[in-house]
């Protein structure tokens, strides 16, 4: 199904990644990223993997009535990420339902091996009003159907 | 015009104040606190002093059509806060004008003398839908002047 | 083993917990706290409850050489928290090894009934230098055994 | 003296500046940036400023035992940046000193005309274990006043 558009996507074995700096926000005093935001990092390339199937997350709220919100996140910290590194975020879907879909997600540095964090998020569609869930609008629900991964 | 009633509020010369302690969240890799989040910290101050003065922020939204927006800030970062810190972070009103106030406030550590950050912070009050500039109803006019100090 | 000394617990249902007010950096523009947030208030909990053990983390680094670093998380997000909600954060460790601690922690709203979310969080003590796995010292072990909850 | 290499470098009228998105993580329940993250973007450019003319903070610690921080913000706040903008931030340098910079920094959008927020920065050169104010090693102080603009 890869590539797609998006002028932040990267190449990693054919799945869809962005690449990111940390910066000293992102730091705490152990020296090393705070742990909480690594779901910052992993929000970014879910929204860009939404932006690169070209979808705007305002545009579906103002016109669809549907915004996505997180239901739930596993999270392994493996190796702590530092100050200046590069990092790569993977997004990919694996379980697309009527109204949730769950991701896996990884978090690498680009000058060494191997992992720093793998992560599972899981989004359900909500009406924006009522904020409870919400079966996905067909074309949402086919586009994410086509990048499923098993 | 003091003591207010709140919850949050202590004594400091008989000025508005909250205390609050340093979480790993708000420190960086340098091992102090991050230069943004002393904005974060003056923030819960001038929140806590308005809730302080009998205003939710929401309902003077959703009943009187205004929010408060900052539109300067002026910082003087003198010592660094640290891990584990309480600090004690002031809120006065300084110039209230029709539609803006400018409050003085400094962030101080109860276990140290002095002063570790000194900042004049400058709100406007805008329309929730326009956002523009909007003369602040009265009763706010009037319950933020009877606290001015020149 | 309950009350223990420590000025932010309160008591809920004889566990520990810290309240915490939801400020404006707390919440997104979805109108409701920032998913990656909720994990700063976790940890907030978990530090107050070691501090009311008596523990300094910063003492610990400088005299025993011991950090605590989070190793994973798993979160269930089921209701949004909103600006100025107050919140009950609980802390509770389950698994106490020799090593690492999980805890059960969740988030409610103290104004209305049930959990907002739902996590475990398992921390390694690790070695400041190294960054390795190591066996907690036996003060340690010794006091988080004592907490522990089956 | 422009250009400088570095990947994050583009073009505005010859200035230094960072192209940076805005996510969910740096909006507020107001819909727009959360007013402490403009001091997070300001710090990436300036970052990255030091990156292109071939400094690494780490290094500049590590070898030189030297640190920058911030001792002085002012920031105007001129209109709201939003979700999905996609933002240019400035960086150069006004006044340098023996043991300090001056930056005038500014914020737009790409897709509309004008400044979001104008800011003037000041930074301190400090000895990284006494965090006291310390003279620019010469390599670094003929570097800056190379870039510096009247």
């Amino acid at each position: 199904m890869w590539p797609m558009p998006g002028a932040d996507r990267n190449s990693l074995n054919n799945r869809f990644c962005v690449n990111l700096r940390v910066y000293w926000e992102d730091t705490d005093a152990g020296g090393v990223v705070y742990y909480a935001n690594y779901l910052r990092f992993l929000e970014r390339a879910r929204t860009e993997w939404l932006r690169a199937l070209g979808f705007s997350q305002q545009d579906l709220a103002a016109q669809h009535g549907v915004l996505f919100a997180v239901t739930r996140v596993q999270i392994d910290y493996l190796r702590p990420a530092r100050l200046d590194d590069e990092l790569v975020v993977t997004c990919e879907p694996r379980r697309v339902g009527a109204a949730s879909v769950s991701f896996a997600q990884d978090i690498r540095c680009i000058s060494t091996p191997g992992v720093l964090a793998a992560a599972e998020v899981r989004i359900a569609c909500l009406d924006t009003r009522s904020f409870r869930p919400l079966r996905m609008p067909e074309f949402l629900l086919s586009a994410f159907e086509a990048q499923e991964k098993p």
